[in-house]
């Protein structure tokens, strides 16, 4: 039998057995749509997490990056709408009162509950709302939807999806919800992701796929080159799939875990490039020929962040002198004569030389819903993928008010 | 008698005496405006430079970054319309042969004309128009205004200035012109500014105090957090004003030689952060209390270059927690329970604890055409400024259609 990882139509964080979710509109927000949420797991699940490498950490950062340390998690609460961010010990106290009320209410203890949030920084967490809002929540294996949708901010879509993985020795499920959609540059860290599985791993190895699987994904993506105070990733394992051998240890099975875990995180990151703040389209930047990864990794962030890119990008203007100036100044060292530089697959740039190109080509590939930017730096054989969106007049519009 | 450092009503570049500028519209922007322009001493000057750190430099950069080390030069010849960047070989051929007429034209050896060039990159530069343009350019003492304009991308006021500085040995000028506004985030250099003084200091001297100077001016703005391929810093001196002692080897006259460049250099640097494209207003970022320099101009930096604060300003909105955020991802090490944080005067953030504040003061505030934020640390003595603009859908609307 020929090893399988596929994706679940409308999966979730919920597809893998054994977890449950559900969300209420507590009220934080001022339009009653769903703000509080719930993720527990019917068992204790190993669990590894990432958070903001932001020196002003929110104070439900605070609590989870201390108690996530024993590895082994029942649930999360999570709310959208207020960051309990920058209000001094206060703030610290309602985290752990969130996790406190979560704990009772699912009826485990106090020290297996994460908290996570999301939303205006510098205000006190409404705790009354909370409180009444956590009292309301349903759990239920159809809750990942609706956990999904109370997680989002300026998101316009929520973000969801789920692999199911068949191996000869293993068949289990990773499921994930996310949210974007602005302040994100991650660095060594993530905005909100919540990542599920039946399969059985432990903590240490779920930490160490994590971080290698976020490399490649929600550190490959910018939006406005903010990091949030809040970015948080967590990732929870119970090992209860019905065919559920021991991953770590072996090292195909740890493999395919591995693609299936990149996989999952590539595709939700792309999500929350591809609804960035007012984006209007997907830039996807392939940057091959590097000395080494690091170096690609540069470039294409640098690329993919570049204001003016982005702009040029919503304006349809394939002013590609802008790429090159972006990658000019990404840090590593270069050699302009090697550069080749496609968008699609046009070439724009040989050799460091102009190319006379396809007008008409480009123009239609300037008006597609995502675009490839592909640039080979010809020193050597290190490639990365980075991910962004247009900037369009929407973003600086919903920006302008977001508190007011 | 006191010394003095004042600034001359309408000063520009051919203030000092002996430098002269001319412009004409060569046609190289489709718009028939001042687009060639060629700035000139009547005698060899001490000349010292500061050029990108972009690995993709423009043909004019290398060249001029080459013929400075001499320290001894007539004239620069400066076009907007091309960068005369990314087109290979072709470019420094162009570059040089635009030396070379601008030489010819001035009876000066070519080897003692710079040159620099800014707007589009990846096109060739139309050599027939340089060629006739240069023609009919006429240098004179009122040139530096035409100059000003000549320079200006999108820009939309030139930027022009001068200082008179008297003291009991000497009495000089120092004179200069800038532009912006766009692929503004110089670091070790800046966009296109060139500076001229009568005073007597040789190229050492210059070099050392426009590093000096740079460092507390053009490295301290933000538009748009994109370094230019053509960045370009020329100073020259002559040596020619009428009480003109040596000012190197005198620490009392260099250092009022340093003060008079610092504020000649902030005033332009401001000037161009408040012309930043499509800007509605001046954000000056003063943080205090740092451990040292480098960690005070770090945050500094950070804040004014983070979109989200920039639009948040653009739509008149309090909205602070995105400063703090800004100062805990700027990658030094702050406590945030030490922090202060103003707007103007308004305290809103006290030992990293939000304050009660009089809100009609801050809208009141909010409002200005310059917006001060105010950041302590309170960790050490060391301070910096940085200066920035507002980000507007207008920044979208002059960047989504630059080349089309």
């Amino acid at each position: 039998m020929n090893d399988e990882i596929s994706f679940i139509t409308s999966g979730s964080v919920t597809a893998p057995e054994g977890f449950l979710a559900g969300a209420t509109s507590a009220g934080i927000k001022k339009s009653h749509i769903l703000d509080l949420a719930i993720l527990c797991a019917e068992s204790p699940c190993s669990t590894a997490g990432l958070f903001t490498t932001n020196r002003i950490k929110a104070a439900p950062v605070v609590l989870s990056q201390h108690r996530i340390l024993t590895g082994l998690m029942n649930a999360v609460v999570i709310n959208s709408g207020c960051a309990n961010a920058c209000v001094g010990e206060d703030g610290i106290t309602d985290a752990y009162d969130m996790a406190r009320l979560a704990a009772f209410k699912l009826g485990v203890s106090e020290e297996t509950v994460l908290v996570a949030s999301t939303g205006v920084i510098g205000k006190r967490m409404p705790m009354n709302l909370i409180k009444d809002g956590i009292d309301h929540i349903k759990v239920s294996r159809e809750g990942g939807r609706d956990l999904s949708r109370a997680i989002m901010t300026t998101d316009t879509v929520p973000k969801e999806a789920a692999v199911q993985v068949t191996t000869g020795e293993n068949q289990y499920i990773i499921g994930g919800v996310a949210k974007g959609s602005g302040m994100i540059h991650p660095n060594l860290a993530t905005f909100l992701c919540f990542l599920t599985t039946d399969a059985r791993v432990n903590a240490g190895f779920l930490s160490h796929a994590i971080k290698k699987a976020v490399k490649l994904s929600f550190n490959m993506i910018s939006i406005d080159t903010d990091t949030s105070t809040n970015d948080t990733l967590i990732i929870m394992a119970n090992g209860i799939a019905k065919n559920a051998n021991n991953i770590q240890g072996n090292k195909r099975e740890a493999d395919i875990f591995q693609t299936a875990l990149n996989r999952l995180c590539i595709h939700l990151a792309k999500k929350i490039a591809r609804d960035g703040e007012g984006a209007s389209r997907l830039i996807e930047v392939n940057v091959i020929g590097a000395s080494r990864f690091s170096d690609a990794r540069k470039v294409a962030r640098t690329i993919v962040s570049s204001p003016l890119v982005k702009t040029a990008i919503y304006g349809k203007d394939a002013n590609w002198g802008r790429i090159m100036a972006a990658a000019g100044r990404s840090g590593i060292e270069l050699v302009e004569s090697k550069i080749d530089l496609y968008i699609g697959d046009v070439c724009l740039v040989k050799g460091g030389h102009p190319e006379t190109f396809n007008e008409k080509r480009l123009k239609d590939i300037m008006e597609e819903g995502e675009l490839e930017v592909n640039l080979n730096l010809n020193l050597g054989k290190s490639k990365a993928t980075a991910w962004g969106c247009d900037l369009s007049p929407k973003y600086v519009e919903i920006n302008s008010k977001y508190t007011t």
